[in-house]
């Protein structure tokens, strides 16, 4: 253990001398032939054995070869400072010697001379290969690379040579690697659930908005779902879901922003007492925060002036459908106001479309490598000089009216009906992406502040993509009067968010803000139908683990 | 409430008139002067009186001026678009009208013509003066001026002039703005519990991690934490910790890193058996993850190579100290490595100089702000060749035997030793940063990597900032069976973290990584003494409000 320079070269085995057949007899008396013939396959039959053990024993002693075998547990020993190479970078050394770490997604053999293996990482691969060649490849090297688990880790020397025919099972298609050394990382110690290729066959195209894989069920995914992230579609959804955070970031940077971090733990369950999970916290408890609703409103009272928070919020809500988690991830933001409400929500439509732009022109090999397993109309919003479509909540209604939706059930929308809007307006104004405002008081969260003429309506705002809600704001209520009025009416004590209210007390600019959910971003833009796909690992009320 | 225009004027009352005082009599005879000089004193009293009642009609006459007044609540009536001024920006504006919304730190009257305002923007703050001017500023404008509460937030319109002498009580001292027009947008409903200025006021220097605010102390800040916030000091650290985070993200963006979210809540309480927030979780229980720790490493088997994660970390350790909080940010990441965990070190050690020194270079005026209150050397880290000092935990051990610590509480440093360290090597290497390797592996959790030659020492490091530690890393374990062995050996079952140790049992590369407490990073890199300073709303063992 020692030193990672590969130990002595044991002797290399004749290879020779391993296709000897039995001998062959010719001239002998006719009665004895049958009896002949089943010695000769019985002799054959020890010989072939004989030879097996003795492959074996000089595999075993080859298995430690300079040429190939198992790397040491710990690496950590020293730092040749080897260069390695990117799979996406091979087209880029032709003809040279390349050195890489990657994934055998499936080794192959062809005859005992011959191994293609088809090399990973992360969503490109490549085809290598490995001949017998003397003085090289011995034949156990090749035998011991047949038997490579899927899944196995690798450490790859080679030649990248330029094919003469593109490979199609692999993405960089003209290259394939001549392997001179190959050695194991890290190996499998149990059954895969499923392979990665399966796992990467395209989805049937399906309305059903909870539609399930066909090879691979998503339960099974995400019981297993370290095996399922490695798919093409999962390392691109979640480099996705890291560009979100980046661009949202970068567009609230640049506009005056700063990133906050409030508690999750609450003393008191908080906003409209909807479900909220209780902690044990010592010899009391504590609640989890449902947003960052309150300690944002905070920050503003406290002069921060514009403020985002990127964090888990949590949902006790029992409902396991395609689009809710107990756990997601808030993007929220918080802004104090000069004159007028709009622009937060303008702010808002500008930093979501500084994100559909941003994806579309940086991720676009991202985006056609989740297409191929979601088929998918490109994401479409309007970015002409007439700007994102803005609806006030009462127009939104006679659309569905006119569609004969009865004006009964509109007091809401219902998923159904906010789904409908949406295909209604995809079909009238193009667009997968707009804006509803001014939503009934009635509908509207406590700290909510009426419109100014007419107080059943408020100054708040819902963001929709695909005719699902992704975003939530509106202006809140600044005066602390009015605010604990609301609260009243509501059914929420003052006294119980003291904290909050004092805040508003001790004077706080006009304000607003919003909060998305990022998972619902992911999704929708990807129309991947189930937020789970956009979570690394989603949390419901059925699901804590993995 | 049809509209933002102010309402037309009220007729302005004569002004001139205003000052006459009672009439004279002089030639009277001697014994009904005391009488008469009595009722001269009622009279006057009374027309005092009835000039203070027409006063006060002028004022609520007054009240809803053009030039002055509150502003409706609602604001988001009309959007003239009229451009807002900064603070900072007003000496670019000299002799230019300037508009802007600020909080009234101070007003203070002289005499009934005149009143002095201290307008604060952030830790921005201008002297504006009112002066009674016929026609423009009436004595109504004035008083109204003076009587309103520190912290209210006011729209100002006036002209910025340079100043003959500097104004020391402003920060932009070469500016005073002469007021035009002064509007009252949020007042302020309850008492201060201190005074943002009072609570500006310098600490005195104290050899004490707790030490307490002098004048304002630590506790009253934390209770009415959103006054406290406004200090200039407040407005700084906030700044700084969102810096740190951008600086953090910048860093490892540029490394090839992603950003991933996992769940805190776990379906069981996670590593090595240490305090867990229990929550109740529908039917049954969740637990509060202490760490990202299995999550990041799921998703270096799942192939993502390189993550990190900025999230909130639950720690239910009953430790009222000046360092533990029971919920604080983490930084982590996690990288696969290729030859050597000193790679990840490596990294870590980069991206904490990053920050570093980016903090020095663009948030100057922060860290001084800071430093006004809380006197400190500024941090100092090694920049030349000779890189960051490491020492192994022996040779740290070494120190402190040198410096006549007894070998036998060495087996691991307590807090105290720790300082003890921090200040020997600051004395002898004249730096606030190092790092120790090569911790004993009974120091470390069970998904730490052994030392390949000495298996009682792990490939395991701690950073440090000023003697205390901000980040803790090391090689994991990737390796199914040994991981097993070691969590066994800690008395912690295999099966009951089933998914993470299924992760590498799929075959999972080399890989090791560390978190960093943002807080922590935050209160040594600006000495704050206590990390509550150094969050937003800090939760400790007794504290979840505000």
């Amino acid at each position: 253990m020692a030193d990672t320079q590969p130990p002595v070269e044991p002797p290399n085995p004749n290879e020779e001398g391993e296709d000897k057949g039995p001998s062959k007899s010719a001239l002998k008396k006719a009665a004895k032939a049958a009896e002949k013939e089943k010695k000769k396959a019985e002799a054959a039959a020890k010989k072939q054995e004989q030879e097996q053990q003795q492959e074996k024993a000089e595999a075993d002693n080859d298995y430690a070869s300079e040429f190939y075998g198992v790397l040491p547990l710990h690496q950590s020993q020293s730092r040749p400072n080897r260069e390695r190479d990117s799979i996406a970078g091979l087209p880029n050394k032709i003809d040279k010697t390349v050195f890489f770490r990657a994934r055998v997604q499936t080794s192959r053999a062809q005859g005992n001379k011959m191994v293609f293996l088809n090399l990973r990482q992360g969503t490109d691969t490549v085809q290598a290969l490995l001949i017998v060649t003397p003085e090289k490849i011995s034949k156990q090297m090749v035998k011991w690379a047949a038997g490579l688990a899927d899944e196995s880790i690798v450490l790859v020397e080679g030649v990248a040579t330029q094919t003469q025919e593109p490979i199609k099972s692999a993405t960089i298609s003209n290259v394939e690697v001549h392997v001179s050394q190959l050695h194991l990382i890290a190996g499998l110690d149990a059954r895969l659930p499923f392979t990665v290729e399966d796992a990467n066959r395209p989805e049937l195209e399906s309305d059903s908005s909870d539609a399930q894989y066909k090879r691979v069920l998503l339960e099974t995914r995400l019981n297993n779902r370290v095996i399922d992230l490695r798919t093409n579609t999962n390392q691109a959804v979640f480099r996705l879901q890291s560009a979100i955070g980046d661009f949202f970031r970068q567009f609230l940077s640049e506009n005056g922003f700063i990133e906050i971090h409030s508690p999750k733990l609450q003393g008191a369950a908080t906003e409209s007492g909807a479900s909220v999970f209780k902690v044990s916290y010592f010899k009391g408890n504590a609640f989890l925060a449902q947003s960052p609703q309150l300690a944002k409103q905070m920050a503003i009272a406290a002069d921060f002036e514009r403020v985002y928070e990127i964090g888990p919020v949590f949902r006790a809500e029992d409902s396991n459908t395609h689009r809710h988690l107990t756990e997601f991830i808030g993007l929220d933001l918080e802004m104090a106001i000069e004159e007028h409400y709009h622009e937060v929500m303008e702010l808002l439509d500008g930093m979501l479309k500084h994100i559909f732009t941003g994806l579309r022109n940086k991720y676009k090999k991202e985006i056609e490598t989740v297409q191929k397993q979601f088929p998918a109309d490109d994401f479409k919003w309007r970015e002409g000089p007439e700007g994102t479509l803005r609806l006030t909540f009462r127009e939104a209604v006679e659309i569905l009216v006119e569609d004969s939706v009865p004006r009964e059930e509109l007091n809401d929308f219902s998923t159904e009906n906010e789904k409908r809007l949406g295909r209604l307006i995809k079909a009238k104004y193009d667009t997968d992406y707009y804006i509803i405002d001014k939503f009934p008081m009635e509908l509207r969260p406590f700290y909510t502040m009426p419109d100014p003429e007419d107080p059943t309506l408020s100054n708040s705002y819902d963001f929709f993509m695909r005719g699902e809600e992704i975003l939530s704001g509106a202006q809140r209520i600044h005066d602390a009067k009015l605010l604990c009025e609301k609260m009243q009416n509501k059914g929420v004590d003052p006294e119980s968010m003291k904290p909050y209210v004092d805040g508003f007390r001790m004077g706080c600019p006009p304000h607003g803000g919003g909060g998305i959910g990022l998972e619902r971003v992911l999704m929708l833009f990807l129309k991947l139908n189930n937020v789970r796909r956009a979570s690394l690992f989603p949390r419901d009320p059925k699901r804590l683990e993995p």
